[in-house]
Formats: structure tokens, C-alpha cells, sequence
């Protein structure tokens, strides 16, 4: 992450302990723009220790104000004691991005703009980014550095595009949507149909909604739809290298760890947490608040609130108990074996 | 996928019909040169409408002909009504792309192309390619916006390359191949040697072979034999974030799935069906007309036309045999679990 | 991979002879500058001849020399016999690299370089690639063509980035490491908090460092620390498609296999070798010299030593026992099923 760059507005350190129920030690009222570790931190930055070796590195740092879990005696810089480091430092960072203007405004020298493209207030674009024509970006929006953007494609406002993203034609992305390195979006489904003795391509026409707040890590792929199009609901947050097939549907606020794959047609319901290197198939429908245990195998649809996990997947109490059932199997292999041998047909 | 452009050829309504055993409502003279979603039609497309909202909007739309599942009276567009629209689709896509000749014969300015490279009639390269030397590149084919061709790399006839493609040096890469954004072909396989405590990278000098229509999904990877090469037969179809180890040789008209991995050395029979998150393990061989159950571990070789599931695998019957049985012994555990305690040694 | 390509310095044919202990059969007195598949080998090249037809075609080829496990009469060609060629070639191949010097020193007219980048001698920059600012990048490194480098970057000396490679700002980056295509390094962490109903992103606000020898795959990720730092140690190998989540911490000469992921915070030890496509769970520590079968599922800490496979894991022995138990069970699924239904409770 970079630190967050806030460019018209400030935040003083006060105002940063309120938000945070932290203590200030020191001068509260100096003003705060970014966010960052003590190795990168400038002036007008705040940094944060969790241990006596940071705090004292933080001590000779250019920070302005340091994020402790402590009160220290005697120390160089302000500080902001909280109890919960990693909230504190959500609260902030989420407030400062709300009070922010990206860095925008920068269409580089050297990026290919195709006609029609609409550029909205403050968007900045790349090095050696490729905007396809009649697509819209919109305002406050940045497309990092060798991003591929087709054509048609509409981008919502400030969306961050990270460097080297590949955004197939059409495809649609509301705002506040952030994207990492080397995602694919809207990459042609695997969609085939044999017929006479060949296998037939079947074409990919339908398109990929991304809405509001979505976050998509490194590497991941998101197909364009069959007919229809593959939807990523509001607030859904998938990791790196997860697949969503074609004609996905999920739902709100899903979270989607790494390597997890949904197969095409799927539809997920708002608010399931789903594992990493999860496999769920094609054409079935998870309902909402569901939970995904790791490496879970989903081979049919399963219905609101449940918790599951296992290969084939069973509800986990059911899959523990089982786990369970098959050590005892184990201890006892011997005799088991043995009785087994000797029962009668 | 982006609407199949066609630049000297079109067909006529009447001709897309017969094709696809379709009936028509209206004009059948009038000529189509492409396909698209009815949101980018323009005057000599087709398009398709699966509902009646899509039925409505496709009447407003610019397209020219619309293919629809159901007879409609007082329709604005000439339709064409069919009973299956994947398949009318299918058949009407691959007749277009086999009498289209792709829109090419632009090498963009940007490009960097090295010494001695080989391009063909109509080939046509994007912005920031880069083509290294003594590269060739066949008639029609089509090189995406960012890719980066290596050195001594033979592409064939009308294949189309992504943008954001990476090919190393030295692979071979027959006609009518078609590769989604962010694949890697031809990187180092995974080979190292310990040797005297320490680990010494394997140099990996073969190089990577991909057969006539073969079709290789998003952020995949194919990795470059050691000694001998890794094949990709014709007609295969791989599937996003797919793993092919060094030295894989796969048969013709294989799917695999997206997030499978193939380990090294491994070698597949024609016509096998691979299932998302597959595992199969190194220097075994699979046979022909062999359907693998998503998130199968595949541990030893395997007889053609066998159907397996599992992990580790068992042929699919059994597979699911055992889960039933496993079901019953959850049911009972309670008295299981007695009886096995009171079970003599 | 491409050919070992060597500026300066060149090896007689007598010397890899006594490197690789074979037999040189012709003039040893030849110099050597690169190893090359027979398909791409020039004067000065070695190339290998593993059968028959190999051997004729190398005779054919321009190489200097053939590596070769049998003695050939009237060869056209110096041959060097050795017993075993992986072996062989991998101690010339990294002999080569050690007295090599990269061809480097070329900094790409068409690159991005940011302010106070601090470029070492020799060291290259690929077509389009862009540095950021404050970033530094060591002797005889080549950074490919396409590659994005943060900002405050620091990369070590002898580092080989292949095109297209992401690395975010302010990670670090030791000596000898190479990094295949596709590869992001720094991606956010995937982190959120539930506050108020809402979904909240986590800061990520450490780095990556990876330390000397490691070699990383294609498309793979490493994700940066959300406070503290991710770090993969000396001479760990990771390959193609793996996942590294925030925060994790792997030892020394770890073998980590494609597809496999990593989930936050976790450790592992030296020398561990991880299996294609494992899963192994957050917030959790690995033992050193521990070996993980292919797919496992690693759900708790493992200690030094052990063998486990298995979904949930268990030592690989006894993980084997049950897939044999199970396989009784199901050969006698009609009487065990009839015995467990007249169970008295």
C-alpha cells in the first residue's frame, strides 16, 4: 500500500486521537497528510510502533506524530496511544481516504488514448496505459502504469487501477473500486459445445459488473458472461489469483480469500465469507451468511447461515466430527480389520 | 470477447438461417458482419435477445437482426427465431471467424520490434509489443497491446495473442491459437538439484509446443521443458490460472479447468475432461476419454476412460460410495464409537 | 530459459569436462561462452543429445560441443560423455552463471526512470519498463521489458526481473534473485475489519524483503505485511501461481510448489518442501526440514521433521493407513452397512 496522499486537505492530530479514542502526547495540533511506515515516512506523516525497536526508529524518523499502544516517557515526537493498533490505524486510513484527492489530474506522456475516451475531473493515466476507444473514466480515477482498457468500457470515480490490469471491452466498474497487478477482467468464459466431432467455441457476448467499493487483488480473473453478465456485487472483496467464471453472481460484502475458485452460472448471497483455495461448482446457488471453511469442495447448492468445510463438503460440525471419527478408525485399525474379515455376508 | 469483426466478407440473414436451422421474420436479405451485446451493436450486427426486457431493448437497439427463442408479431428488427441459442450462437460465431479476415495489418508505432523478425500478411502488432529477434509471426495473427514475444518465437496463422501476454524465447506456437491476457508460456520450470548442501538451480533448454486450436485462458502458465518440451495438442482448451509444469505433454482436444496444475513430466491422453482445481501429480500418465471430478488429486496413472474423483482419487462410483458410506457412519457414530471401544484386540 | 549468456569470460571444452567429470572425445581445447538447445545454439555454444535422433541433428547444429551419455564414433562434433546430463548440465549451467556477466549496461530509450533512481553499473533496463523514484537497482540486474518498480524500491545486484513483473513501492529485494513474468510483489494484504455494519480496509503498511538465491515463478504473489514485514529467506524457491499471504514468513531453502498458498502471518522453517496446489492456514508455524504432499491442507502447526498429507492433514503414514482402511470398507460396503443398521444403540 501507499501511503495515502491527501493533497487540499489536512487532518490535525487531534482530531486523528478523536477519531480513534487514542491519547496525545505532545503537540495535537500539528497537521497530518499521509499515512506511512517509519522507513518512508515525511513530514507531515504519521507513522506507528508496536515494539521498542520501532518506536525508537520512529523516534529519529521525519514523522510528525507517532501511533503507539504505550504512553513513553521522554519520547522526541507526538504521539497517539490507542489500545488496538490495527483499528486505530483502519479508522484513520479510511477516514483520511474519504478526506483525500488522489494525486490525479496526470494523463503521462506516453499512453495511447483511443477516441471518444471521456476523461473525468482529476482521472490520471499511466505510463504506457492503453485506453480503448469511447471508454469513460471517471473522475478522481487512476489507471496505474501498462494497464490495458478496451474499448467501451465505462470506470466509475475513483477507482485505483494498479499497474498492469487488463480490462477487456464493455466491461462496466462503479466507483471506489480498487484493483491490483495483473488481474483480468472479462477474459472470454470457458465455454465450449462439441458438435460433429469438433469442439466449438461458443461465444462470450455478455459483459462483467463490478459495483461500488469492490476490492479485486493481484492476479485474479473475473470472465465476461455467456449472454448475461457476471456480477460482482457491492462491497465484495476477492484476493489474489480467485477465478470467477462466467454468469458468477455474487452478492454484497462477500469476501473471496486467495485461490478460491466459482464456477460459471453460480450465484452467492450477500455477507458469505468464503476460504482460500475454496472450489464451489457451476450452477448452484450459496445463500447469504454462509461460511466456507479452506479448501472446502461445494459440489451443490447450500442454503442460508450454514458453516461448511471438507471435500466433499458437509456442514463442519458434521465434517469435525467426522475427522474425528476416522482417528478413533485409525487407533483402532488392528481389530477393525480384523473383525471386518470375519464378518459374515 | 469482443464482436467478431469482419472486414471484406458479410453473410446474409437469410444465409445465418439456414445455418442455424433458424427461422426468419422480416427482411433476410440484408447483410451482417458482425455479433455483439445489444448495449454495442452497430447497423450490420446481430444480436440476441433471451428475455422479453432484452426483447424490448434489442428493438431499440442499432443492430440490424435480432436472434430470438420465441416468434414475436410487430417486431421492429428482422429476427431469427431458434430453439437453442447457445448452439445457434456457436455455429453462427465460428462460421463468422472462418470467413472474416481479422482487422489487421497494424503494427503500432510504439511497438519495438527486434532484427530479422518475420511478420506476416496482415499481422498485426499493439502498442508497447515488444517482438524480439528472429521472431516470426504468421498472416492474420493478431499480437495484443503489451505483450512480450521473446526471441527465435514462431507464432502461426490467424492466432490471437491478448494484450499483457508474456511468450519467452524459443516457443513454437502453431495456428489458430487463441491466448487470454496475463499467461505466461515458456518460463523456467521448477527444477533444482541439492548438491553438496546446497540447491542448484536445473537449467531448464526445451522449449514450449502449442498445437493448432488451441485456446489457453488468462493469467495461465505453461513452463518450458528441461531437456525434451512441453505439448499442448491440438484443440486442447486451458482454462484461467492454469498450471503446466515442464515437460507435460497433453493430447489433443483435452479441457482443463480453470486452477488445475499439471506436474512436471506428466503426459494425458486425447479427449480427457478436467475439472476445475485439479491436481495431478508428476511423471505419471493419464489415458484417453478420462473425466477428472473437480479438486480431484490425481496421485497415479490412469486408465483411458475411466471417470475418477476424490482425493486422493477412486473412480467416481466408489468415490461416491465411500462419501455415502461415511454418511451412515456419521449417523451412528455414537454406537460405532461404543462398539469399537468394546472391541476385543 | 534463455541461453547463459556470457560477455566476458569463456570456459575450454577440457575445463567443463573436469567440472561435469566426463570424457572429452575431439578438441578440448575449444572455448565455450553459452549452453544452448540444438535449435538455437551458435558457434561458441554447448548443446545436449539425450537419443539417437538429438545426436544426428546437434552433429547438424552450430554448436561447438555436444554434452552426451554414450560414446559416439566419428562424430562431426567434440563431445563430452557424462552419466547423468540433468547433473551435468546443472554444474555447468551454474558454473557458467557464476563467471558470466550479464549482458547488461542498456538502459532502454523507451523506459520511465523516476527521480534519484540510482542505477548500478551494469545494470539494464527493459523497453517500457518504468522505475519509480528514490529506487535502486543493483549491479548487473536486469529489470525486462514492461516491468513496473515502485517507488523507495531497492534491488540487490546480480537480480534477474523477466518482463512484466509488478513490484510495488518500497519493497526490498536481495541479490541473485530472479523473479519470472507475471509476478507481483507487494499487493495489498487482504485485510478488513467489520465496523458499524460496514466493511472497513485494513491498512497495509509493511513491505516485502526477499533475501539472496530466491527464485520466484511466474504469476505468482507476494503480498506485503500489514505492519510488520512478509520475508521469503535465503535460496527459498516458490513457484509458478503461488500465493504468500501478509505477514508470512518463510525460512530458508524452502521448496514451495505451484498453486500452493500461504495464508497471513504464517511461519515456516528451513528447508521444508511444500507440495503442488497445499493450502496451509493462517496464523500458524511449520517446523524445519517438514515434507507436505501434494493438496494437503494444513489446518495447525506442524513440528520439525514430519511427513503429512491430506485433507485435513496427518502424518503421510498414517493418512496412507486410512486410504487403505477406507478401501476395505468399501470392498465390504453390503455387510458393514448391514452391521451397522442391527448396531444396538
Amino acid at each position: 500500500m501507499n501511503a495515502t496522499e491527501k493533497k487540499d486537505k489536512m487532518i490535525t492530530i487531534n482530531e486523528i486521537a478523536k477519531l480513534v479514542e487514542g491519547t496525545v502526547s505532545g503537540d495535537g495540533t500539528a497537521r497530518i497528510k499521509g499515512i506511512s511506515a517509519l522507513d518512508y515516512a515525511g513530514e507531515c506523516d504519521i507513522t506507528f510502533a508496536l515494539d521498542d525497536e520501532n518506536l525508537k526508529r520512529a523516534g529519529e524518523s521525519k514523522a510528525s506524530c507517532v501511533m503507539v499502544t504505550r504512553q513513553t516517557a521522554n519520547y522526541p515526537k507526538t504521539t497517539v496511544c490507542v489500545s488496538d493498533m490495527k483499528l486505530a490505524m483502519t479508522i484513520l486510513y479510511n477516514a483520511m481516504v474519504e478526506i483525500s484527492t488522489p494525486p490525479g489530474g496526470s494523463i503521462h506522456l506516453t499512453s495511447v488514448i483511443g477516441k471518444n475516451v471521456n476523461l473525468g475531473k482529476n482521472a490520471s493515466i499511466g505510463a504506457f496505459a492503453v485506453i480503448g476507444e469511447n471508454t469513460q473514466i471517471g473522475e478522481n480515477t487512476q489507471i496505474g502504469d501498462g494497464c490495458n482498457i478496451g474499448k467501451n468500457v465505462k470506470i466509475g470515480n475513483n477507482v485505483r487501477v494498479y499497474p498492469n490490469v487488463t480490462i477487456y471491452a464493455n466491461i462496466v466498474i462503479h466507483n471506489k473500486v480498487i484493483i491490483h497487478s495483473g488481474t483480468v477482467i472479462g477474459a472470454d468464459g470457458f465455454g465450449y459445445l462439441p458438435l460433429r466431432g469438433k469442439i466449438y467455441k461458443v461465444p462470450q457476448l455478455g459483459t462483467v459488473i463490478i459495483e461500488d467499493n469492490v476490492e479485486i487483488g493481484a492476479n485474479a480473473c473475473i470472465d465476461r458472461g455467456t449472454f448475461k453478465n457476471t456480477i460482482i456485487g457491492k462491497g465484495t472483496k476477492i484476493d489474489n489469483l480467485v477465478q470467477i467464471a462466467h454468469n458468477v453472481e455474487l452478492g454484497e460484502n462477500i469476501m473471496a480469500a486467495a485461490q478460491t475458485g466459482i464456477a460459471g452460472s453460480t450465484t452467492i448471497g450477500a455477507n458469505t465469507l468464503i476460504g482460500g483455495q475454496v472450489g464451489i461448482a457451476d450452477n448452484i446457488s450459496i445463500g447469504k451468511n454462509v461460511k466456507i471453511g479452506a479448501k472446502t469442495g461445494v459440489q451443490g447448492s447450500v442454503k442460508d447461515d450454514l458453516v461448511i468445510w471438507g471435500y466433499p463438503y458437509r456442514e463442519a460440525n458434521e465434517a469435525k466430527k467426522l475427522h474425528g471419527l476416522l482417528s478413533i478408525f485409525l487407533k483402532n485399525m488392528g481389530k477393525i480389520r480384523k473383525f471386518i474379515r470375519e464378518l459374515p455376508e
